[in-house]
């Protein structure tokens, strides 16, 4: 369970205390504040604060002194075209800060998204909790035959129960040695800084992760793509949920022009065109790499 | 005037109106909220929106479930250890956004600071307004005799009525043939996006602006400054207030560590430490430059 | 003329003295060392320095040893594979530094590329050169009728006439006051970071700008665009031409996957996908608005 | 051993072969290129490229057309005019590219820096090597009982071996469970993006890493800080060496100004008039904390 009863308590204790502002609200995102959606076994996504709302990307993006509603649907059709033509700097005025909690070797592929601010609970100062992604029996997937950096269908049977037993084991060695370096019962401690390093990469750690929206986009983009590792991308899939709520103008865009788009190479143009006309276009006659073509296929289904 | 009677109205309507809310409410910058605060004779800052306060901050340091409040003093006293210690990323947590009406010449110099999210109004687009900094008395400076990079005293007589004549002569004359070249009356009208490019640097534009706290303190620290131009300084001394009355333990941090601080050279570090025992130090004796020393002797007082 | 006789020879001695160095070399940029590509009536671009080229891409790609070249093919592959999967880093590796000389309004627009280096000229410290952008007769466009944002057809006669009258004679007696202004001739002169505020817009700046690859290609796919003032596009329009000499495998890959490709909206895929098997579609039965089914017709040619 | 003799001799066929270049060369890191520098256990340090030198420096902050060069003291000084006064655009002008190999530990404390380019060896596509750091017995230290986040004495005798054999036989177990897991000799394997989560965080990786000069002087006055990690420290020393065979004055200057420098409090600075003025200052009298007093003292000697 990721949150203990205590922690529940304090964030209902939070969401029990509205104060007046005279800020923008945005009520979608309101409704997520501080609760903990849970992610993989042991990790969450929790809203801790936010900034803006559609309104404001559109307010930005006319510089004018209203709220920059006309109406709602001169609104979308502007968040649309905005979109649509890559104009991004209204799309950074909206912010959000994150309380997330994740397995190390997730932390080490988000945080190659550097433009955001993050402040991540420190091994070197505090001891680290004894929880340890372990995948689920879906999750425990082959390595892919075809893709090298991908997987392929679940593990089965006795060579599941090894890794299993590999994982877990592991880990709670791991950390039971770990405990006992830093121990200052009968002797002098290893110094924490040194002791974290004895720890696997599923052991969870946890950061608070500020971005603004369209850095957001590009995060989403990349890492809830079908391409992403599952254990990424099912924390991409919740900040979805998050950002569909808080922004649903802007979400909506984002779905239309990125997540569900495709982006065409010249060839590829070129490809359509003589299909549009009529032609029957092969790989040999597109100009494009195996690869290439077999994507391409993917892309017209 | 900066602002116009009904811009005021709107202002008024947006101040009246306030909005329950989850998140973290700052009450010093609340009370600033959308108001325009006068800079030069056309310019202002205004505050649009913000995240985050001073329990933020260190709610982040402690990456903790809690508002981070232990007691005020101790948030304090986390803040400045924060702040001396160069943990800059618990700043970077707080966030704000500002509406600043400022001339192009102090918008180049504004912009240099990169790590901030900006729209400004588009005079691709639009038409700008007619308005021109035009430095009052006091401010019209002679070039200083001893810093080629800054001013001396301001310009008297017939020298400073002849440089009033010339900037305000040019830039209604530049203003005039701007209008008659994009008007399409009778003629076919010069695009936008050309017929900027006749307006002299002391044309107002304005901008949203959004930068988090650590990125603000660094802005304010450079033009804040005694050695910033005074046109841009004006526009981060309003922000100086802005910021003390928002997260006033970060900003008595701030002032301690970074605007009443100095950096001292591991020169300056040993001639001190010899003045301190004693020793007479000398220019010559202190291994400095004539200017570096100059400075170092302005440090000490 | 962008460049005068002695700074010709400045550069034809730099180009004069090959050193031998250990690092990658990249031929097809070292032909323009320090030359002047001239670009408007008084710019021009120059390369300054550079860092790696299209085997640098892949050995970060690799991480490896050696030289990251199997074979060229290979390497174009790999290039290609990167971009039409958007894995930006490799591309990053890569570096390059300019030196550009253009007008303000131009600056203006570049300077909103945040991720590059820059050191411009200062007019706070220096006196700017009397040189401005007028331009030539058949880039003296008319406002767009359909594209706030945009230019029509060249302005004629009378028109153009006056239009080019004020631009030139508002330019020649802006400069005449700001030199009247700085003189110390028989008067203490004003501070030149005040007096460069009645300079227009289409005075020339120069600057040092460095950059990476990756956000180079990001600039070129913005500014080179047909949709770009004709002024900034003749600037990446230059670039272009240097980078394709630079790193042609690289380029190449972009000019496929970048300017000369199209990003298709989830709408716009549906929509290909049920042309393709026979449907007429229809504005109305897109789920566009018109202006984007026009757009989605622009692509489809 | 960092380095097989396979990578010695391509590094020395690296280094045996100059191209001409009309860049500027810059000797004394010349001389690095290619090497590898061994730092902890297994680590390294390797300049890949780089780009500019002391002049290039110079350069930028003049927007000359010449190499910036008036003499090299006059160089040296301007130099160190702009590291004193945070003029540090013209740093941004010189790069380098580092090959580091890190144990993951220390690779999450470095990617903090964020402006910076990283591409690191994926272990999702590749199988990691099998190669920890372990801590000399001289690195082996005690948590220390004054700073939270630091560390003490080594440990010794009994409980120094123990961690010994806990860092070595965890690392080796799980490492072998690695390549049981991924293995595919019987069975179908474990995906490599999953089985990596095993491995404990002194594993060695290793990335490409490129960043300008000013943001590497940022790093190394963290890293190279009394106060940062033992761990990383070394890899910021060896940079140090680096830097100082490049760029010789700008290494100076940030020796002087930031490494061997101080920062004054504006009550620190006030403390130090008040005792050169013959006054017994006491941590009761500074207005400083006694953390705060107690550093101030440690600055003084």
């Amino acid at each position: 369970m990721p949150v203990t009863p205590e922690q529940q308590a304090e964030i209902d204790a939070q969401r029990s205390a509205p104060t007046p502002t005279l800020r923008t609200v945005a009520p979608g995102i309101e409704a997520h504040l501080y609760s903990a959606i849970p992610v993989l076994d042991h990790g969450f996504v929790r809203v801790i604060d936010y900034m803006g709302d559609d309104a404001a990307i559109c307010q930005a993006a006319r510089v004018s002194y209203g709220k920059g509603t006309k109406s709602v649907s001169n609104d979308a059709g502007l968040i649309r075209y905005l979109m649509r033509h890559w104009h991004s700097t209204p799309f950074e005025m909206c912010e959000v800060k994150l309380h997330v909690k994740l397995p190390v070797f997730v932390a080490r592929q988000w945080i190659r998204h550097r433009t955001a601010n993050v402040n991540e609970y420190s091994a070197r100062y505090s001891i680290l909790d004894r929880e340890f992604y372990i995948p689920a029996p879906q999750d425990l997937a082959a390595q892919s035959v075809v893709n090298n950096q991908g997987r392929g269908a679940p593990l089965e049977g006795e060579e599941a129960a090894r890794v299993l037993e590999y994982l877990k084991g592991d880990a709670a060695r791991c950390y039971d040695h770990y405990e006992e370096m830093i121990s200052q019962d009968g002797q002098q401690g290893l110094a924490r800084e040194l002791a974290r390093m004895n720890l696997p990469a599923n052991v969870y750690t946890q950061w608070y992760w500020k971005v603004d929206l369209h850095n957001l986009f590009h995060f989403l983009r990349l890492r809830a793509d079908a391409h992403a590792q599952y254990e990424i991308r099912v924390y991409a899939e919740a900040l979805c949920n998050v950002v569909k709520d808080w922004v649903p103008a802007a979400y909506g865009a984002f779905e239309d022009y990125r997540m569900g788009g495709a982006n065409l190479s010249a060839r590829g143009l070129d490809c359509i065109k003589r299909m549009l006309a009529g032609e029957e276009v092969t790989q040999e006659s597109s100009g494009m790499s195996k690869g290439e073509w077999r994507e391409f296929q993917g892309m017209l289904g």
